[in-house]
């Protein structure tokens, strides 16, 4: 039913998205916001609809694909916002002292748009990280042109959405071009996206076999491009010792409830949970293990994930050393994950890798360090993350700063007795973490900074006030904050 | 004299700078400002024993390198008082909303340094692009430690440098390992400092063969590091109808003087001067010709990049329809690069590559379009440039929007009737540009915001006021700007 684009038609989609970005970036912010309000209204507009047909496509309950769609209608109206404020622009001028030796010229300075952006979409995130997800919106927001591949496990959702979209576009008067979604089941149709010349930047949320290999593309290109893949992650969550001494049982169940979550497909799913042998952690590990037992197997998103989880599960409790501690007592159906817990000590988590592959799924690794010493070498040993959560009292916080040092230095987001399932979308939100959680750690992907992934800065020299884009126009007739002469003002 | 470092030094200094990182990121924003003008009072310190010095290895007149040396204390000074500042820090906090469904949790996010930063400066800036020069003072500023690869083309002058850095480091108890200075002559020291596993981020300035190669190099990591390289640049100047019937001759002497600046040894060189034939063309032409033939020629940097001009000038000037228009009347001397200016036909230009290509030094080349049409299709032919020029009235500018668009796509400073040589250390400059002028568009390596290049962001979840560090604190007490629930504010 779904075609796979063919090279002609990639050729035909890229050369009118490259005609497209040259209006679409002249449009003013406040263009801009109309369209991508426009594409959250007739959102809205597809009605239950959608609901229907994403819950059949993905196996996801109504309740959180109605929360995921206002996420995602939220990210779009509230980026525009932002996109019209114009904070993110990083304006800053320099005004001309003509009688310094040499005269010191006028400079103004705003982001561009970098150019046509190709967004791969997620399986696990229908709507917030697919066809109108952060990385469109954000990129629509810089003023580029978005070509979204369609993600085979969804394709009818991300149809009916891309058609959203397009209404959108020509309600608000949006140059042809301005968005075009295409099929490819396979890796062909990507790999010709991302290699087209007029393809300026890369957006990916997925694996990190599909992530690693359009950053690969990308930088072997003529002219390399950024590419923004959010990967793998398996979050880490550290239980101090004073902390689990005051309240064991009250962190497992909490626990247990984020590592099943959504069947425990999430980027943030704490896979990994390190704590000091001692009395503690036994009673934490059993409430964890009592809790799991109870919560039944769930249907995943797709046969190809429930597989994977199957099978990188089975992987990790053949490891020697891996000890089983609960799985989920409820008899799991077809495409079903069944909850699990399995604990290692530190040693052999330092001596397997193995142990620190993501297993995408409701399972997550207890692993018992003999002291704080082998705890820190399990951080130093850690791959970058998305997140690391301690569970901690302000005492064990204190008592530990090498500690704290060395996690704070490995993720993106760094949590306090909390749980890192549940990304909000704001502007302090960090989404992105140190390789290989990402490919760029100096960005991120849920929040309206999500947006300067998709800019560039242009300095403009000795322009007469009356060129220059009114963003830099000395009366500042949009009133936005700029950086003039050293100082934030409007 | 100079020995290459050994892999068991290499090993020793990023273990150093590996331990310095953690110690140096934990200090305070003032202190990383305190050390940084401490370095600046050492250079001054230096005396005129360094100007000597740099005059020997680079054949680089004193009043010059006295300007280079100011600039580079004002970089170090100015970047200190932006680091103290924290603007770049990109502050946000969002507060907490307890009793939200569900609740929403106080998130707050600055950036913080990446890690060890290894440096590869520039033989035509022996002080303000090498070994203190802005991409160390940016890493010094983001909390990062350096690495300096000295350039062999001024290794004493690196020498001296270092120590002054590392005197100033002594006197404000900086840690050791921040910073660390050493030789190789050949491609085996970069690459062994490239490919270890505690570099996070490399600036380099220098050529496109240079560049590109630790851009491979840093992509091919287990994990990727960002480059910033800034590469080659011919910097195009175009010169529209109306100007040139106005000032064909004021413009030529303008560009004679630009293009002969320092031997023509500067990246913003403009090495492409693109009109369309006319008499207004003509005219420039042959003034142009007239002036450079009176500008004498003058010592090269070293014999390498005279023997480099030597041979790209024979190179550009034996292409097939290459015109040589106009070489400096008077006779070199040995290591002198001869003033020298050639022209070619648009239709020239768009078929042979090698007119794309950098000749560093003294030489500029005129390409003649038939119409605004060929002018236009020779800019989306072009590759990315640091900088573009227009040399145009008002009316110019308003008439050839299509032009004016297409050439701001491909540049990172957009200059109106003046010269690109010079570039002013000021917040508002951005010193890069698309590929292949850098390897990352959305970075300067000039200006406060180079210090970006070198940071990420955390963002803290859920961490009482006591715990967070003083930039995220509540009741502000550093008085940064912040972004405080989606508003600017101190």
């Amino acid at each position: 039913m779904y075609k796979d684009a063919t090279p002609e038609e990639i050729e035909l989609t890229m050369q009118q998205s490259w005609k497209a970005f040259h209006a679409y970036r002249k449009l003013s912010l406040k263009q801009r916001a109309a369209f991508m309000k426009a594409i959250a209204a007739e959102i809205e507009n597809l009605g239950d609809e959608l609901l229907k047909v994403t819950g059949e496509e993905t196996n996801l309950p109504e309740a959180r694909l109605r929360n995921e769609r206002a996420r995602t209608m939220f990210q779009l109206t509230s980026y525009a916002d932002a996109c019209e404020k114009g904070d993110w622009l990083e304006a800053r001028i320099d005004t001309a002292i003509p009688d310094r030796n040499p005269p010191k010229p006028d400079i103004r300075k705003m982001l561009v748009p970098l150019g046509p952006v190709v967004v791969f979409g997620a399986s696990n995130f229908p709507y917030a990280y697919s066809t109108a997800g952060g990385d469109t919106a954000c990129a629509l927001a810089a003023g580029c042109p978005v070509i979204v591949k369609a993600h085979p496990a969804h394709p009818r959702t991300s149809e009916m959405v891309a058609s959203a979209i397009l209404k959108a576009a020509q309600r608000t008067n949006m140059p042809e071009g301005i968005f075009a979604h295409v099929y490819g089941a396979g890796t062909a149709v990507g790999e010709a996206l991302i290699k087209h010349p007029f393809t300026k930047a890369v957006g990916f949320t997925g694996s990190y076999t599909g992530g690693k290999q359009l950053f690969d593309w990308a930088n072997q290109r003529k002219e390399p491009i950024p590419v923004f893949a959010e990967m793998s992650s398996i979050n880490p969550v550290f239980l101090l010792p004073e902390k689990l001494k005051q309240s064991a049982a009250d962190v497992a169940k909490m626990y247990a409830g984020s590592i099943t979550l959504g069947v425990g497909q999430f980027c943030t799913n704490p896979g990994l949970i390190i704590g000091l042998e001692s009395e503690g952690l036994q009673t934490f590990i059993q409430a964890l293990g009592e809790e799991i037992k109870k919560i039944a197997p769930a249907t995943m998103l797709h046969p190809g994930i429930f597989k994977n989880y199957v099978e990188r599960r089975a992987n990790s409790l053949s490891q020697a050393e891996v000890e089983t501690i609960a799985v989920s007592e409820a008899e799991p159906q077809l495409n079903q994950g069944a909850p699990t817990i399995a604990s290692a000590s530190g040693e052999a988590f330092l001596n397997n890798p193995v142990l620190h592959q993501e297993v995408f799924g409701p399972y997550s690794l207890v692993i018992r360090c003999k002291d704080m010493t082998e705890m820190i070498t399990v951080v130093n040993h850690l791959e970058g993350q998305l997140t690391a959560t301690m569970m901690a009292t302000e005492t064990d916080i204190r008592y530990h700063d090498e500690l704290m040092e060395a996690v704070k230095n490995i993720c993106g987001r760094f949590i306090l007795n909390s749980v890192p399932t549940g990304v909000e979308v704001c502007l302090s939100m960090h989404h992105g973490g140190p390789f290989p959680s990402t490919t760029d750690s100096r960005f991120t992907s849920v929040g309206a900074d999500g947006i300067k992934r998709f800019a560039r800065p242009v300095a403009f020299q000795n322009w007469p006030d009356a060129l220059l884009p009114d963003e830099l126009k000395s009366n500042n007739p949009l009133g936005i904050w700029r950086t003039v002469n050293n100082e934030l003002t409007r």
